[in-house]
Parts: structure tokens; C-alpha cells; sequence
């Protein structure tokens, strides 16, 4: 099953089941009479098995003209995960971290797919990271590895957009890692059961159709469950909270000369068993402020 | 004004006025027939001025027994400032930092005032850090320094209490201060009209009675507009966001041998013009979980 949110025809959030493969999707069955968001509806204890008995119905809603959110529009965290991939570490010549490296986003950092990754206005430079987000699906807070499959909901592309001068700023990555409209999310969660293997998943990247990174999900230092016990270990996971577990080699900051994305580029982030996330880069305008 | 959050009669989340000075807070005039938390009177337009409309009323709760949380309860962000102290940079023997170094806590990491801040099973380096907090009154987005008071609602004292093991797990600073119930927050919110210069604030904090830090806020390197400057470039503030604006030296653990906070243990941080957070220390149950 296939679970998005987006706004519905009253210009509210909402949130849906996705009709069609994940390769042609074609319409959204809405769930908006039950639950506004697609939290709410991980929150709930029934809401899956409801969302699943509706799974029949016809859809509502075409799916090509729907204005997708974030796959989870208001996560209460968003844990990211640095140098996860071990080929990539081992290239870059660096030793294997002994912890995951987490780092966190704000979910106002959030976009949907479909839409425009905002540039900033004060940097040029800003760079894609292919990642897998996982979603979690109920409450846990110190959950052993082998238990921690239990608690995912399900799986999403996710493109960790980076302003790199602004991730350097010092050593903590926070502020390049939090620019508005810079994280896209989508463009639906897979539910687990239809992902028996995350090790089985490939990624790629690609920016204007030029495939940038390439990846299997095999490769990760910590997995889903190391991740899941790790973050749990600090503070209570939440229906609805988000890891994105890392990007790969092929960034745009190491390319030569680098490859920052620009106004009018076209960045997909593509996960085999998923689908592709696919976004427009707009550049913030010059005068923009709110004040 | 002092202004509140506390668990009301009826059991639910409330805030309101603290009355008396801040040597000796007498009781709490309720807000929460209009607001239920103060994030949203802070949202509200009018929020404030309501509040000084009602500011004459009787006190409703008896302060010493109300249930405090944290001032902001549900803030949507709160970024953390590392290394913003300059004497504490000059003793320790490192450059100034070229920019604010920002990372950031989750709201569930928070904990209010009187109540327990939580040394986590999984390790014994829980260390205190007395910090400044500045509550975000207005949502903005790339504000000039010259501009950034007024987006102020007010301040109050945090105790950013850090894992520090677990702060070195890897070079982001997040797990280790993110740990629940580890970020007190206190035990009011002073209105900005009462603190006209930031810099006249002197801190302390104190365990168990002994003073084991001091400063003065004119020692920041990014001062109040500049952090408020800087965090507006990346992401918009929303009413009730939280800035941590860094501690200064003293902290556990640089002390020889480390001087960690144990169960019993009272901590104390008291910023002159805005009160005393008072915190007990619990340890956490060896088989504590969330399954």
C-alpha cells in the first residue's frame, strides 16, 4: 500500500491511499474523513488496517493533478544519518564510524514531491543527497534491533538537500541542513510489508537525467533496525517521526568543478520497490524576507 | 510579565501569569480559558496584550504547587548555540568562531521547572550547562540584526543538559542533547519589556549549592540579534521557537575528576532579572522501555 498527503480539493491537508503501480500512479483514494494527516492516521492504533480496508474503493482524486506534501507534512523529529554508506566511506579514505552519525531537520525544512526545492537566496551552494527514509510507525523508546522492524511503518525517497557553505559554518551540519524547502520527501510510503529486504533496494540519483549517485541499500554502516535502537536510545520515537539514513558517493560538492543545483534542474531520486521522487529547483529571490 | 506553562485543575496543559516577583512567585493567573498553551497565545496577534489586559486578576493556582513545564511546551524548533562564551573560548585556547555553531533539540527532550531532568540508564556523564533562553514572539524569516529584538516575546533560563558521551559518538553534537526529560526550561518567561539590555544579565549555575558557573551576557560573541539574524536566514521562526544562546565554562565535564549529576542531586541556573530554574535529578530505571 501506497500512502501520501497532499491538499485535497478544499485546499486542505489531507492525506490518501495511491492507486496504480509505483511506477504509474493514478489516482489517491482520500482518507480525509478520518484522518487530516498521514500522523494522525500512524497514531492510531487501527489506522493502517482502516486505511487498508479502504484500499478498494475507487480514488477521489487524480493523482497526476494533486499537490503532494511532504509523505509526513508535520514529523515531531527528523533524524539524518552522515556517512552511513561503506564503499562511500572507504573512498573518501576516512575509518568507519563506530556510532551513526545523527544530525537532525525541522519539519518547515520539509517539501513535497513534485514541487520546487528552494535555492537560498544567500548561497549558491546547494547540493542533492539521495537517501531512504523510514518512517516510523508506533511509539518505542529503547527498542532491541530485533524487535525494531516492529516499529516501522514504512519506507520513502528522500532528497536531504544540502547548502554546503552553511553546513560548514562550524562543525555542527544543523543550519545547511534546515533551509526551507530544502528536504524533500515523497512521493509516498511504501508500507513495510511490501519491503521484506531493505538490504535488497538499490538508489540512484539523477540531476537533469545525468544518474549522479548510485547505491544499495546493502551498503549501509548501521541499517534500519541499528538506526531505529540507536535514535530510540535517546529520546521516544513518535508515529510519524522520519530517518533518512544517509547519502552515498556522487555529491556535488566532490564533483570537479562542483555540480550545485540551479533554477529550471530537474533532481529525481529514485529507490527500486518504491518509486521516484522527482523536484523543480526555483531559486529564492533576492528581495524575499518575511518580516 | 511572567508568563507560564503548567498542568491546569482539569489535569490538561494551561498557561498563565505568574504573579509576585521573581524572589517570591506567589501564584498563577490562568490563561487557558482563552489560550492552552502559551506557543499559541505567543501566535495570537493579540496574545500578548490580552495577557496585560488580565495581568490585575486575582491568581487562580497557588504557584508553589502548580506543575510547571517547560515555558514553551511544544516549541516547533529550538537551536542550541556551542562555544558562544568568549572568555570560555580564550581559556580553553580556541580561535573565535566565524559563525554561530547551531545544532538542535527536539521538543520531547524538554522538561519544565521543580521537576526531575533525567540522567538517562545508558550513561553517567550527565552534565548541567546554565544558557539564556530567548522565545521567539513573531514569525519571521531573514531578519536584520538591527530589526531582531523585535521578534523577541521574551527570555528565561535552560538548562541544556548534555550526555556527553554520547555527544561524542560522532562530531554532531544531536543524540547526547536530545536525551527525555534533559532540557529544563524556567521557570517562566520574563517579557522582553523587562529586560531592556541582555548584556546587564549576569548567570550562575549551581549543584548542589555550589557555584560551578558564572558569566555575563555581554560576553556572547553572537549576541541575541545576531543568533536571531542568522537562524532566520535558514529557516523561518515561528512564535514560541527557542534559542539556547550557550554556556560559558565551568561544566562537569572539564572538571577533575568530571563532576557528573547524579540522582538527588539539585541543579540549579539563575539569570539575574528573570529568576532561579530549579531542577532534582532522577536516574532512569535499568529496565525502563517503550514497547
Amino acid at each position: 500500500m501506497k500512502l501520501t498527503s497532499y491538499i485535497g480539493q478544499d485546499g486542505r491537508e489531507s492525506c490518501g491511499i495511491v492507486t496504480g503501480t509505483i511506477d504509474n500512479p493514478v489516482g489517491i483514494i482520500d482518507l480525509g474523513d478520518r484522518y487530516t494527516t498521514l500522523k494522525a492516521l500512524l497514531a492510531d492504533e487501527g489506522g493502517l488496517a482502516y486505511a487498508q480496508s479502504q484500499a478498494g474503493r475507487e480514488p477521489t482524486v487524480a493523482f497526476a493533478g494533486a499537490k503532494l506534501l511532504p509523505v509526513v507534512s508535520n514529523p515531531d523529529k527528523i533524524f539524518c544519518v552522515g556517512v552511513n554508506f561503506a564503499s562511500h566511506v572507504r573512498e573518501t579514505g576516512r575509518e568507519m564510524p563506530p556510532k551513526p552519525m545523527i544530525f537532525m531537520r525541522f519539519a518547515e525544512s520539509q517539501v513535497g514531491a513534485n514541487q520546487d526545492m528552494i535555492s537560498p537566496k544567500v548561497s549558491d551552494q546547494f547540493d542533492y543527497e539521495g537517501e531512504l527514509a523510514v518512517v516510523v510507525g508506533k511509539r518505542c523508546r529503547y527498542v532491541p534491533e530485533d524487535k525494531a522492524l516492529d516499529y516501522v511503518a514504512g519506507y520513502s525517497c528522500y532528497n536531504d538537500g544540502s547548502v554546503r557553505d552553511w553546513q560548514r559554518h562550524s562543525q555542527q551540519f544543523g543550519p545547511g541542513k534546515n533551509f526551507v524547502a530544502t528536504g524533500a520527501f515523497g512521493p509516498w510510503m511504501v508500507t513495510r510489508d511490501e519491503i521484506p529486504d531493505v538490504g535488497a533496494l538499490s538508489m540512484k540519483t539523477r540531476l537533469n537525467g545525468r544518474e549522479v549517485q548510485t547505491a544499495t541499500l546493502d551498503d549501509l554502516i548501521f541499517d534500519v533496525p541499528a538506526l531505529i535502537a540507536y535514535c530510540s536510545s535517546f529520546i521516544t520515537l513518535e508515529a510519524g517521526d522520519v530517518i533518512i539514513t544517509g547519502t552515498t558517493g556522487g555529491v556535488g560538492a566532490f564533483h570537479k568543478p562542483p555540480l550545485w543545483m540551479k533554477a529550471g534542474d530537474t533532481v529525481e531520486v529514485e529507490i527500486s520497490g518504491i518509486g521516484i521522487l522527482r523536484n523543480s529547483i526555483a531559486k529564492e529571490a533576492d528581495d524575499f524576507a518575511i518580516l
